[in-house]
């Protein structure tokens, strides 16, 4: 047998796994400013709302009749429903709800959805454990920290390569999540994150599928398994993130360890989140935030003849879809986004249902949009030009699309689009109810308002 | 943002997720010859011994600790003790201990250990639905076809790059297995694989770890819950294994399609697959060997000055451990392996003790071996060479190890290492039956023998 069996790889590492144990475990409760604080109170909110959204979705009783083959026991509840399973289930549930609408948190930096893995792993966890609101929303800080943090030490080469990032970091952001929550020592935690590092979930070729969303949920399961084991013993590498052999060597081929050192305990990445105002890849908001705004300037179905864009090429990559059959795929499509922000002012939701992707109105309008690659243009910006029959333009540059970090969504913002998720589900008045236990959480005993609020 | 986002790759790879889905669903129950069905009931016994054998080890106590926090419902027996836990877990404890002891089955072409995902999944599912023996020998030789086949497709570059491939590639013959037993349909099926294959599981960088053993566990787990989630309609990629972004093209830079296709249905993976006779990773076997034939040959501890090894590179980059402080470092060294073979004649798992690896004798013999890397020696073969205390030597070349698919273990010996490995547990009586069930398994109406006969 000759082969070679040697991969160029850093022997001399420093020792992140180790580091990051000891900032889970020691960073003080509530050890950043005002705005930290509340960014982590919008990212729960946010993450809550998808959940509850997306709890009568198939790929929610798809997953639910799965895990009831297990009769798992009642410990936590399924947001939005009525059924509770063990904790390990209900993160994987809530996670994959999270993220089923795509409507889920974004680190623009990695297109991380940090929420899904580490929410949903924590408040199962509590709900078990009986944790105050302070340590949930401590833990929430530092496990979004540490998923991020990792993202940003192998992105972009790792997500080229064809992982999805979310499931990947997500691990063991939740495995740092509930480690925190746990009290475990540095020790335990290091063996958490060890554990949680062999377990990296999901690939980008499942996008449009219901696995994609199973991602965050399956990242949420196993990083609280993997903090549950090194709980009770059980061993794994010390060095399991940086060594040759693990997990950033294996899975990219970029890893920046500065990355999670620089500033750490200073910085919290959860301050570079943002929220989606739209139902869809963020790769798609500035060309469905400037058809919103060719709408306001006058556009309409009847006198539009045609929209041309000029996008960042990951817009066709990953949104490329031309005919969408369903919601589904419409969410893959640049075209039926902008043809819900022409015709409606909006993409929710509902404008990903199917009938509204197949209306002919909407096809009408998604057949009048071309978008080319543009390599200079930045992900965040769009240049859209709609054309009229009467043969004059209207041109529209966005810069940074609603939802970005420059162009946030405000407190109100959020709230309508809780609101708009969940009440038909929980009703309007449980709705106002929920929204004040999550801008509240940090002050509760512990979770059991959020997920009482949560049933419907 | 200005960056490359393509990365090489086969944008016309067949159709391998169907192909193999239509296999796992099509292929007639016992389509094999003689030999292929012996040989699943040999992979199945060494299996099941080891399962037992390491039953009371402690990381089945840590990760038994660990899952009963979710109060899981009594479903499926953790063979070797007297608990009972939900399938998924105890497809996870039966996996973790199927390999603890680094004692079980080894498909030599790929060093993937696939009884451990397969037959865990597999006996837990069956517990539960009833299955038949047939339906179980048809599964397993099916699952480990699926799971070896991809293992062929993606080594060495996959392993080299540092994934343990036993996990990577197990959560695939799990699926495939579980989806089998349960009667899926063949779209069904490709979702099985599609969901599991954005789960592969292990860093070689755990080696030495109780992290190694979850590998396989973590596969079985997820396999059979990839299946369950396919049964209630969770979809997934249907070409998540070949397309550029799925499995293959992720987690390799090999990738040889032909190995999924090449004789698919009449040729069974399972023939190539081999037991151990020593307690320890694939590699030594060939050193160890050739102590014990030192042994045979007169040399003593006494009679000793040296013994000088040459060895194939992985030997050493695998189990290169010069000091081994406790047993489960001793797997990990060539030095301890040979120092057992010496002076007991063997190397099962009581000579990997703790005690035993830090005895004065041990240590001694331990110390008077020197292994030098040929690049020209077979993974197979070893050259040793004991220089005695009167300057005369005594020269050994093991072209192939005991165990190896040249020199098969018969079927006695594998009688006797099982017994090896349980009649502390169970008892020698019980044990007995319970090698008897093994060898009826496919003639049996369900596995309630095996599993009642398992129980401590």
């Amino acid at each position: 047998m000759s082969r070679n069996t040697q991969v160029a790889s850093d022997q001399n590492a420093p020792s992140i796994t180790n580091i990051l144990a000891e900032y889970i475990v020691n960073h003080p409760s509530r050890g950043w400013d005002d705005d930290v604080e509340h960014e982590a109170h919008r990212t729960f909110m946010n993450w809550l709302g998808c959940a509850v959204g997306a709890s009568q979705h198939e790929a929610a009783v798809a997953a639910l009749a799965a895990v009831n083959t297990l009769q798992p026991s009642p410990q936590a509840t399924i947001l939005g429903r009525t059924e509770k399973v063990d904790i390990g289930s209900a993160a994987l549930i809530n996670g994959i709800t999270s993220h089923t609408f795509d409507f889920d948190d974004t680190h623009l930096k990695t297109i991380i959805h940090p929420a899904g893995p580490v929410c949903s792993a924590l408040v199962s966890l509590a709900e078990l454990t009986g944790a105050s609101g302070r340590q949930i929303i401590d833990s929430l800080v530092i496990g979004i920290d540490v998923s991020c943090r990792i993202g940003n030490m192998i992105y972009p080469d790792h997500y080229d390569r064809g992982w999805h990032i979310t499931g990947t970091t997500g691990v063991l952001g939740a495995a740092a999540a509930c480690a925190r929550l746990l009290g475990l020592d540095v020790k335990q935690t290091t063996m958490a994150l060890g554990i949680a590092a062999s377990q990296p979930v999901g690939l980008r070729e499942q996008f449009g599928t219901m696995t994609k969303p199973f991602h965050p949920g399956a990242a949420a399961q196993s990083g609280l398994m993997s903090a549950l084991f090194a709980k009770s013993g059980f061993t794994a590498s010390g060095r399991a993130l940086e060594a040759p052999r693990g997990f950033a060597q294996v899975i990219s081929t970029k890893y920046d360890w500065n990355e999670i050192t620089d500033q750490l305990g200073e910085r919290f990445e959860i301050s570079f989140n943002s929220y989606k105002p739209f139902a869809c890849g963020i790769v798609i908001h500035p060309s469905i935030d400037a058809c919103v705004q060719l709408r306001e300037k006058g556009v309409t179905p009847e006198n539009l003849a045609r929209i041309d864009l000029k996008v960042h090429p990951l817009v066709l990559e990953l949104t490329g879809k031309k005919e969408p059959k369903d919601g589904l795929e419409g969410k893959f499509s640049v075209y039926h986004g902008c043809a819900a922000g022409l015709i409606f002012g909006r993409a929710s939701e509902d404008e990903y249902a199917d009938e509204i992707v197949n209306r002919a109105d909407v096809v009408g309008v998604r057949n009048k949009v071309t978008a080319v690659i543009d390599n200079n243009m930045d992900e965040a910006s769009v240049d859209a030009t709609a054309t009229l029959v009467d043969g004059s333009t209207v041109h529209i540059f966005v810069e940074h699309a609603i939802g970005s970090l420059q162009r946030p969504m405000t407190g109100k913002d959020l709230e309508n689009k809780f609101h708009g998720m969940t009440d038909g589900i929980l009703g309007a008045e449980q709705t106002s109810d929920l929204i004040s236990a999550c801008w509240n959480l940090s002050k509760s005993a512990n979770i059991g308002k959020v997920t009482e609020l949560s049933k419907k």
